[in-house]
């Protein structure tokens, strides 16, 4: 019977593309290292990082979740304190709700992720965007904020650094003294920073820091981290009034299982890497450019300064008009190629990340590329 | 130095008590099913469920989350709709946030646990307790919710089943009733229900049911369930004015990653396994007549219905006040036993789950109690 299968079939559920070259924007930040996989394997059970809580997820000594959030995240993320989040979106809304009421005003930039909005809606504040210029660059000018942080009188400024559209980096730090001047608290969403890419609160001028786990930090999901200045402990991890040591915006506690072990086995390489993002951009901007030269246009700033791209491919679009797969054509294409990230269905506007493979492999997707286009030509 | 080994501790997070016979009440619901071991190994990187997302999570058909959340889910939870949460708090959260205003009131029963205190605190509302009786029964009566109900016009009525501190189990569809005449919304808070024995929405008479994934599912963490009647949909899972297929109390996704894949993959067994609930009653009421044997007192409803329970236990008590480890001393014996779930320094007051071990293997429990008053003697 139909339901026997179904129960059957989510016993042994897979994944396609083991192995496989994966150049998924979502997806290329947040593969485990070595170290997260035996974590994996030890926390796999529920409520596995609470075999020694006293009460508080923050200061649980064995494993050293502790340590972890009170000394080496607030050092990673140049900040006074930070705590653990579901993800950046979760931590976008924990500062939201603690920082403006119901009808106050956020600006944020254009390009912020959908997340900020709906984290918005749903603490009741009016958004105010700050529009990335016209394409094919989408940048988005800091200087522009001065107006409306100076005339709305925000609760808070949101800045998406960089974004996941395009992966372009605005000038956070003038970001931070426009804001400092304004006295508008500021807040960057590091989700695809914090991670891959050497980035520090203090140097920001920021008030608050955004980093996903799942995205960036070689993580399981849900996981993500909340770095803050010290002024805003009492205002964001403010304890409940009836239960002294939990904090009210985290429910008490937040990742309690396996997501918080992988986010520290994977944080020793992961404050490593991010030494080595020169290393990212020259291999991002290589890829650009052999990509610019089978045709494609990249969006976004040039030269890009960061892995996650995309591209208007034209032609890609044109070939999907007359093929008897449509749009998916490109999908398998790439599928039999033993490359991954190709959304089934999209071929006008690709969006790719450059992080995760090697040179190499990244060849062999260019070389996929040229492949296609011959081949339908 | 100091800093690189406490780095070099990170990669390799070890947990204790790996094959010991496991009665914490954290964590026997959620031991993982082999089903969930594999899954875990498939599905550990971070935004692994999301390969195939078209946008909303509950529709993802490869791996199945829109059959088990559009299927499953409901016809388990006795619901018209469920919905994934990080937990069964932030499912309290949710369904709070959507309801009630700031200031409006909000009937609790007094063995809440502290997540309901701090998720009513989180939203802005007051908390009206309906008190448990005195000791060594702390019973909820339903009927006492009555007047609260007609006489403080709350937003929501929450009723949790069973407490996580005694194991209690009062009379929900009793409430059930008294919420439906009086026009109050009801929600069960089934942390300890959901996944461990039969209980279905619609036969409580409940508005709204939560689980939690990482608590009783045998899922990691964090995860839960939220079920509710189809009238509240356009309620608590109300889309995002600008991003139509996100939902707002959702941030648009919840637990997109391995929790997801565990809940799943566990599924299936968990399904079955709350079939053999009369099973775990009858284990649990034949060790609590053991441990009364013994004299200690069970708290809580005798006969007890529940795999939780607490006892009091003057004469281990009275041990750590004289001895060299004083309290510590009863975790270090059960730990040299191969026992886990006995919580250093805890002695007088002892939470404990019959759900995850075998009745040969708490015989050894048993045992172990009687040895260590006999050497203490």
């Amino acid at each position: 019977m139909a339901q026997q299968e179904s129960l059957e079939r989510l016993t042994a559920l897979t994944r396609p593309h083991k192995g496989m070259i994966n150049i998924m924007p979502l997806q290329t930040g947040s593969i485990l290292t070595e170290a997260a996989r035996r974590a994996v394997e030890v926390f796999a059970d529920g409520y596995s990082v609470c075999d020694f809580c006293q009460g508080r997820l923050s200061e649980i000594v064995n494993p050293p979740v502790k340590q972890f959030v009170q000394e080496l995240l607030p050092e990673f993320l140049g900040c006074d304190v930070a705590t653990l989040t579901y993800g950046a979106r979760d931590g976008v809304f924990m500062v939201l709700h603690s920082l403006a009421k119901p009808g106050d005003v956020v600006v944020v930039d254009g390009n912020r992720h959908y997340s900020t909005a709906v984290a918005a809606e749903r603490a009741g504040v009016e958004l105010v965007e700050v529009p990335a210029s016209a394409g094919p660059e989408y940048t988005i000018d800091v200087d522009a904020f001065a107006e409306p942080l100076r005339s709305r009188r925000p609760a808070l400024v949101i800045l998406t650094y960089p974004d996941g559209r395009f992966g372009n980096l605005p000038d956070a730090a003038g970001l931070g003294r426009i804001a400092s001047e304004a006295g508008v608290p500021y807040l960057v969403n590091g989700a695809y920073a914090v991670g891959r890419m050497p980035v520090k609160m203090s140097d920001l001028g920021a008030d608050f820091l955004v980093g996903s786990g799942h995205k960036s930090m070689a993580s399981a999901g849900p996981s993500g981290v909340l770095g803050m200045k010290a002024k805003w402990r009492d205002v964001v991890l403010r304890p409940s009034t009836q239960h002294k040591n939990k904090e009210v915006e985290c429910l008490g506690c937040t990742i309690r299982g396996v997501t918080l072990a992988t986010l520290m086995a994977s944080f020793p390489e992961v404050r490593e890497r991010v030494n080595r993002w020169d290393e990212q951009v020259a291999k991002a901007q290589w890829f650009s450019s052999a990509m610019e030269g089978l045709g494609f246009v990249q969006l976004g700033e040039k030269p890009h300064r960061h892995d996650l791209m995309r591209f208007e491919c034209t032609k890609l679009y044109e070939i999907s008009q007359r093929v008897r797969e449509r749009g998916y054509y490109l999908y398998k294409a790439f599928e039999d190629r033993g490359i991954w990230g190709i959304k089934p269905g999209q071929t006008k506007n690709l969006e790719l990340s450059t992080f995760a493979a090697s040179r190499e492999q990244l060849e062999k997707v260019i070389s996929a590329f040229s492949e296609i286009l011959t081949q339908y030509r």
